[in-house]
């Protein structure tokens, strides 16, 4: 492999000076990266090195750097020759040192992190910081500018890239896809995001496949098929392939260029035909595949055995420097290699030659604000949510399916906002009722259609695939950009992006730091058809554990809403689209289900988070002998019905009800900034009675909220656990305890006295489980005293039964 | 759409005789479908359709399942004709009734559930018991006969399928991929699976890609981008393309028989090359797309609009039936049309036409032992651990990399075992120091080699691709037809198959309720690269909630290991792999770190799980001041640390160590087998003491896991807390508060008198902190005094320092 292939002769070629340009850049940005993973001192070279010139930890990957610095010497070319918006995204994220090194050249790294501009103590400094305690993450991070990715857990640079095209016509992603990426699914399902980018309304993305051959000690699956099966491939995918491949500097320059220029005067070409309304089919959107050696100019032998071009370079090719002269001489050789001398004045200022390929102001890689989308961000238009909202004459009298109410308000979020705020969920749209959406607008789609098909089109706001990765890893790269949007999903797989929750999440809570980074919005996930009304999909369908996953993660970035009716949904979406650098996590049912709170209650209810259903409780406002407390719209439910049960039976039973919508309250203000005090939590659970708390998701989760409160010896808490299969919804409740039967011999088993007093009580309890067992086993369907129960229990909100 | 494409003239034609069997077949697998799908009664229609004879909710996906049917009598065409041992995968497992349809006919579901057997009586029973409380789940689950498969969640099918076909040469794994599923990120990535399968000593995988053209709403990307670009992708994936294209069911039928037989020639042909030794490239492995109407065979159009063919068929096409007499008109037509008069007898026996096409005894797709592998699992020969123990004269006299360890021990169990046990891992054996592995084999790899490549080789049982997905489904494939394994992963992108450890945990809960299900053998994965050893990885490699994740499921399922050294590691391995019906978690280090335990003294501990450092202690067996626990090797060695330095600055205070292995022994037995009781835990950890509990997760779980113990007021957690980024390992200990400094300011202000009589000491360690952060910051390293310690602090085991 010593030349490069590509279409010789094609494209515009490469001039004499041009190509000088390119590799003085290409050697600086190398040279600066060896410097990051090594030097901590002499960045220059002015001296021989010296042992303590090179850190003590050598950390840092190489293999996949000078592959990164090639592609992004590469886009500042097209940039400046044709006045582009380059958003770069770095599949091989690994390769830090790549995007540092582009930033300290195009200026933005100094003008961010002062102390490490262009000059020779700024090299020092970028040099030190690079994988250093206080420093640089090795890694493309929220610390990199001009990253919207993190380069650590791979498999999302290229449903990032799309994400950040969607409704940005102007905006080229390159994205760096490396060959070990590749083999992950969540890329494997990105390349047919094709079908979802609409020529005319979004921007282009130009995924870079970069073939480096190896991972961390193995090849890599598609850089040994053989360019046949390639081809077939990414033609698959519905790309037109264009490759570039060889090792010889000066041939890939000339490969390179002109493939990319090929590239971009084919995305310029789909651009034009869609927008100006000739194209037709579907477009075949160009890739570039680059065939590059791993560890491309490393050593290119250590110790006898090969470095360059094999998986020994990965990470850092020389080790034991500062203790081997040898391998001392090496490194220095190595960096000499690149010739600084004419690449960095004595002051360590790049010289003109490099700074011709420099872009100016926003459209430096490094600075465009499409990296730090809280530049470009605006609040949303948001309708009012009140009009929207359903007829409450009292508790219970009215009934609705809860995501259906929002949906009504979603269409008209859609319709305000015809930019800027996209729908994002598995095929799930209308199975969630969120269809009054596409009363406003339709699915995304730019695959073949049928004259069957309902609601598909080019410019639709509906993003449906069935890949919670890609749903996710759009939504993502959309709000990194400055957008906002919604992220509908069952429950229980919403689990399958609990990895991807995870490292938004440390996004969010690094970037919160980050004077520089301006706040993005928030990432709002709706999980309905929940664990309780999965009873026809059965098990497989019943997890509500998303709610444990992510309160792991800091306290200042999650925030978990499950309103029980539909009002209090409508009140929660719209505080949820207007926030900022949260993940907002909300969990609301979509059957018909009865209406708690008229819209005022609802908001007052929202606001405050948690609080008394005063109409449903018996404590006169007294202190109760037991609280019943309930959390999401099903163990609302439920609690109401035993309270309805107990009022009836035990008259004379102080029962206060209390239901919580933030679930974040239930911590001390200490552990999060939502918590409420010990005193107002004593006010409200009591610090010595008897609680039983109905909560939506697994029970241990409200003791790990709540355990450090006075009361928690006395919290009983029904849950989720872990029983389930395809059944009625009333004995998916019985099922895991959680039913108006169990809780009524909850609270009769837990309040002094009461054993003996309500034995009898308890006993017909038991028995109407075993009824309602007996006949939804015999009929197939709950009891009609079950489906048909209502509230009736009086209480027009704020007043007595 | 009204012909069949194939290949027609090639193959064996279909005599008459063979396809009226074949469509007789289809047809009652449909007839019983849809009678499970709404018949509560009248089976065979003897009477007129009357609203009572309706199930009362109707629930299960019709849409998918006459696709399904048509595969699978033609895969008993082909099991009867060419003696096949055929195992079946359903990717789109909510089609459940195709399967129960199959088990009933070839008399594995009556021989399962009695009740349920080939006659009408046991035909009610099938239709009854399906999606109707306390029956069979509407998808693919443990309880269908003939499943290794849920079909729940979807993307996992082709990975199961290729898990399976290892190691089973003789078996053909036909796995339906719907076009849905296609979409997903694991499937996707599952493609390539062709590149680690070994033509000569593995069994064959046939994917039939299923084009219905919908998902539940929307159209599928894979039905929608023209055959051309399909083929190129098929293609690429490394795939020979058979397409079976229509919907009249004769020539469909004669297609789809024609391009079967074709693709088993072909698979008997590679097989038969690569066992004879002439194979020399990898092979094209035959696939078979079927493009066929969604809901073929059902209602044409509904309430004037289109059903069959649309997604509209999705679930339940006609609704309504029980109340709207012309819908129960048109359910009885449609089942009509079926003829079942022709397909079963007066009693509901099946007729002899269907007959002659149901294989025998374990051919049966039902009744293959194949997809209930505890039938043909087998114990591991597992050589003796203990010869693999480090030499330990002295708590911490020796150091050791604990994995490192491991995988000498691995290394023998693979030659042990040739045939039946896997090592699974995302690139990560060498990284993660299991390469000892290498020297007994090969990494499986069928793909293209270069001469720098080391330890590729086609029988080669480590199995590396960069996939969480992949790794987990092909070991998930593996031990659910009867084979061993051990996943080893990177602790924090663990993650990314929270969702599919889901799917598996729910599987085993259910599996062992099901007595004609036998154990399979445990899940064990080896999580290591863990969070505090990931300072040159930085923060988005640093997450232990997995163990969070894995302990909301069902406590007979679940087992957390946190093994302190390399002997614990040792013992605690080998009890997992021979462990059935768990999901193992065993969290080890990979760094150099002292070993604490003899292996006598190790097995002792691990069987216990939880147990007394008398060694560290100083409370003499008394009762102590203060308890020091600690779960995981570095909270292990900070809180050893922290112990050194309260014995030479407090040498009064009595200090009990309590070091956890099995996590799980911290919950009271009600909640976990493995719980201690209360008395223990009082014993142990003292029920008035403060306990400082360095814990190597996240410091709830502990709380969680222990609330309802005596001492819980006094239990004070350390662990991760979400800090992290790229330092050294000493500053993530600070960073989370975990570090020995902290922790013995912990003790100071906890155990009473301590605040002013250690005030100084407080002091000291704080300042140590102070000093350890800036000397990092300063330098790139720990100190010295950090890197250098050593435990020293005497105590042969058992003995008092």
């Amino acid at each position: 492999m010593t030349t490069a292939e590509g279409h010789p002769g094609e494209g515009r070629p490469l001039g004499e000076h041009e190509l000088d340009r390119l590799d003085a850049y290409w050697r600086a940005a190398n040279y600066l990266s060896v410097g990051q993973i090594y030097l901590m001192d002499n960045p220059l070279l002015t001296e021989p090195l010296r042992p303590e010139h090179v850190k003590p930890r050598l950390l840092g990957h190489w293999g996949t750097t000078p592959g990164l610095t090639f592609v992004l010497a590469h886009l500042n070319r097209v940039i400046a020759e044709r006045d582009l918006s380059v958003l770069s995204v770095l599949g091989p994220g690994h390769g830090g040192p790549a995007a540092l090194a582009t930033a300290w050249l195009d200026r933005t790294y100094g003008e961010v992190y002062p102390e490490a501009g262009r000059d020779a103590e700024g090299m020092r400094a970028l040099f030190r910081r690079f994988s250093f305690p206080g420093g640089a993450p090795s890694h493309v991070a929220p610390e990199t500018p001009g990253s919207i990715h993190e380069g650590g857990e791979l498999g999302y640079s290229l449903a990032h890239a799309y994400g950040a095209a969607f409704d940005n016509p102007d905006l080229v992603v390159a994205c760096v896809v490396g060959d070990g990426e590749a083999e992950t699914g969540p890329l494997a399902a990105s390349w047919h995001s094709t079908k979802f980018l609409d020529p005319a309304r979004d921007g282009a993305v130009l995924p870079i496949l970069h073939l480096n051959g190896y991972k961390i000690a193995n090849p890599a699956v598609l850089a040994r098929i053989g360019d046949r099966e390639l081809r077939a491939l990414l033609e698959g995918y519905g790309h037109r392939v264009h490759l570039v491949s060889g090792d010889e500097p000066s041939a890939m320059h000339r490969a390179m260029a002109a493939e990319l220029d090929l590239a971009l005067d084919e995305i310029a070409a789909i651009q034009h035909a869609a927008r100006s309304g000739t194209l037709t089919d579907r477009p075949q959107w160009p890739v570039i595949v680059l065939r590059s050696p791993k560890g491309w100019t490393g050593p290119k032998v250590v110790d006898g055995v090969p470095v360059e071009g094999t998986w020994r370079s990965h990470q850092v090719p020389l080790s034991g420097v500062r203790e081997d002269p040898e391998r001392l001489a090496q490194l220095e050789a190595w960096l000499r290699s690149y010739r600084p001398e004419e690449l960095f004045d004595a002051h360590g200022h790049p010289t003109e030659l490099i700074d011709e390929l420099v872009p100016e102001g926003e459209r430096r890689l490094s600075a465009t604000p499409y990296a730090n989308g809280g530049l470009l961000r605006a609040d949303l238009r948001l309708p009012d949510f009140r009009e929207f909202a359903v007829d409450v004459p009292a508790p219970g009298a009215t009934t609705a399916e809860a995501t259906r109410v929002l949906g009504r308000w979603l269409r008209e979020v859609v319709r305000a906002n015809p930019h800027t705020f996209r729908l994002f969920g598995p095929d799930e749209t209308a199975s969630n009722r969120l269809d009054a959406v596409l009363e406003a607008t339709d699915r995304a789609w730019m695959a073949g259609r049928l004259p069957t098909d309902e609601h598909l089109g080019r410019a639709g706001r509906v993003m449906e695939v069935l890949s919670e990765h890609l749903c996710q890893g759009w939504l993502e790269g959309y709000l990194l950009t400055g957008r906002h949007g919604l992220f509908s999903c069952y429950e229980a797989f919403i689990h399958i992006v609990d990895s991807m929750f995870n490292q938004h999440a440390k996004w969010l809570k690094v970037s919160r730091a980050l004077p520089w980074r301006r706040p993005i919005s928030s990432l709002n996930y709706l999980l309905t058809s929940h664990v309780w009304r999965q009873d026809h999909n059965g098990f497989s369908h019943q997890d509500p554990g998303f709610l444990d996953h992510v309160v792991n993660k800091k306290a200042e970035v999650v925030r978990v809403y499950l309103p029980p009716d539909a009002n209090t949904l409508l009140s929660v979406v719209d505080h949820c689209l207007r926030s900022r650098d949260y993940v907002n996590v909300v969990v609301a049912g979509k059957q018909p289900a009865p209406n708690w709170l008229s819209m005022p209650e609802a908001i007052a209810h929202c606001t405050r988070g948690v609080g008394l259903f005063e109409w449903a409780s018996t404590d006169s406002g007294h202190e109760p002998d037991v609280v019943l407390a309930c959390a999401g719209d099903v163990p609302t439910l439920e609690t109401l019905a035993a309270t309805k049960i107990l009022r009836a039976e035990l008259p004379e039973l102080a029962v206060r009800v209390v239901n919580v919508v933030d679930l974040m309250r239930l911590q001390p203000p200490s552990e999060h900034p939502h918590g409420m005090p010990d005193s107002e939590f004593d006010a409200l659970f009591t610090p010595d009675r008897p609680i039983v708390f109905a909560f939506h998701g697994y029970p241990w989760l409200i003791h790990r909220l709540a355990y450090r409160r006075r009361g928690h010896a006395n919290l009983h808490v029904r849950g989720y656990i872990e029983e389930g299969t395809t059944t009625t919804p009333f004995d998916m409740v019985m099922l895991n305890n959680l039913d108006r039967f169990h809780l009524v011999m909850d609270v009769i088993d837990r309040v002094p006295g009461l054993a003996v007093r309500a034995a009898h009580l308890r006993q017909r309890m038991a028995d109407e489980r075993l009824r309602c067992r007996a006949h939804t086993r015999e009929f197939g369907e709950d009891p009609a005293h079950i489906t048909g129960w209502s509230w009736d229990g009086g209480g027009r909100p704020g007043h007595e039964p």
